[in-house]
């Protein structure tokens, strides 16, 4: 596994492989590695010749300065983690490459999730879009890996993909879970054991959502109302939303039909989660 | 010259060019085809193996649906003068394809011109960006090629550029002129002979400028007065903006210094022409 900290290093090494007829995959992560990275790594090396994982914690995705500045860094631990896959390179970028002085380029997905009260996050998914193109940019990836656990993510940068006509796929793998059905997060590591073990609640929603589902209830009202129960039910968690959505435009549905994308964040603690199931 | 109006199309092609490591110069027109966008054409021939010319009457540049649709279209005459150069594709994207049902993502070059009274145009430039970024996209060119005639556009462009970590330089060729001084556009075409006559004044204001800086004027405020009372002198013409700014940054300067872009916008009939001037 190959360190590369500089964009124009990273840029020149990806031209290569692509001239070579190879296919580079990205896996494209703010560090804090833990097992879904690892099955994102996976996915990557079935798909691509040459696998890059980034490690970048990129300032435009956090509300608040605290948030930015709290988030879990260990460079030597992920560096270890990521060690037992075959990862070909590692970029790491520094944050004055990534966002120098006079910085003041954006890209932004309009008119999606909008009607999602209290997820969507003008703020933080332009952040996020914005790093991903300069990302696509640099590493030049036939294929870019993302977990379900915010299915939100997947379906926006679908569409930034398509109306920027830009050459990479985005690829959704399913959630990682621990034992206890815990989505893995790096913010996991703000989570008490206590709190832990209530954090489950919120698989166990998305569960209850989709067995009744399958036992045909079509309504998206009484499914989120279901979803609710099950979270209220955990004194230690907070609702912040549930929604069933198309996940092609992100448009909340009356009725259910597949695809569907449930949705569903929760604070336990000072912690926000979120997971989320597509039923296709 | 092959002409190709499908997107997916100019996509494949330009990759197969970039696999035998041909650089492909791009010239991104809304048709309209004159004199200036040839000399483009031929700066294109001289630095790269293939020339790739794109007409698209990009619907995001323009402030008023009438404004868009006034805009001269004659692909036809389009077809004939670029014959006369060696094109090799001419790609003409149909609007439905270009922006679809639903699109909404756009890019954004923020915080840059923003100083500059009367000049800055939000719209109009968050169109141009957005466009510009789908082509290279889809084209892949190692360079784009403008005139000078906007100076702002090509500063925009390489900041966009720089910010995204695009794989593309931008060329900005000197304006090309017809014998009386007026630099060729495409709205050339709603001038009368007499307006077109009176448009001159534009090319003798910016070389009025010129020639006070050349003799040692040093203060940008007197350069402004200086245009602005040439622009007067033509009773059709109707200053728009008269700007001496730092082509880096677009800041607007005090003192000149160089590198210095002098830049005057202004209405002649019904017509809103821009000319500009690098000094380095």
């Amino acid at each position: 596994m190959e360190i590369i900290n500089r964009v124009a290093r990273m840029s020149s090494i990806s031209a290569k492989i692509l001239a070579n007829e190879l296919k580079i995959g990205l896996v494209s992560t703010m560090g804090a590695i833990h097992p879904g990275h690892l099955s994102l790594i996976q996915a990557a090396h079935r798909m691509t010749d040459v696998v890059v994982v980034s490690i970048f914690v990129n300032r435009l995705q956090f509300l608040t300065e605290e948030e930015y500045r709290n988030y879990p860094r260990d460079l030597t631990k992920d560096f270890d983690l990521l060690s037992g896959e075959k990862v070909d390179y590692l970029f790491t970028p520094p944050e004055n490459e990534m966002y120098p002085e006079g910085f003041s380029t954006y890209v932004q997905v309009e008119d999606f999730g909008r009607k999602l009260p209290g997820l969507y996050q003008s703020t933080y998914y332009r952040g996020m879009t914005t790093s991903v193109v300069k990302m696509i940019h640099i590493v030049k990836p036939s294929f870019i890996f993302f977990g379900h656990k915010d299915g939100m993510q997947g379906a926006i940068l679908r569409k930034m993909i398509r109306d920027l006509n830009i050459n990479t796929e985005v690829v959704v793998t399913p959630v990682a879970r621990d034992a206890s059905g815990l989505a893995y997060a790096a913010r996991n590591v703000f989570l008490t054991e206590p709190q832990k073990a209530a954090a489950a609640v919120i698989q166990r929603g998305i569960q209850a959502a989709e067995r009744a589902i399958e036992a045909g209830e079509g309504s998206a009202r009484k499914i989120i109302k279901q979803i609710t129960e099950v979270i209220e039910s955990e004194s230690q968690a907070l609702l912040e939303y549930a929604a069933v959505v198309d996940p092609g435009n992100l448009e909340p549905m009356s009725k259910i039909r597949r695809p569907a994308l449930i949705a569903v964040g929760a604070r336990i603690g000072n912690t926000s989660l979120n997971d989320s199931l597509l039923l296709e």
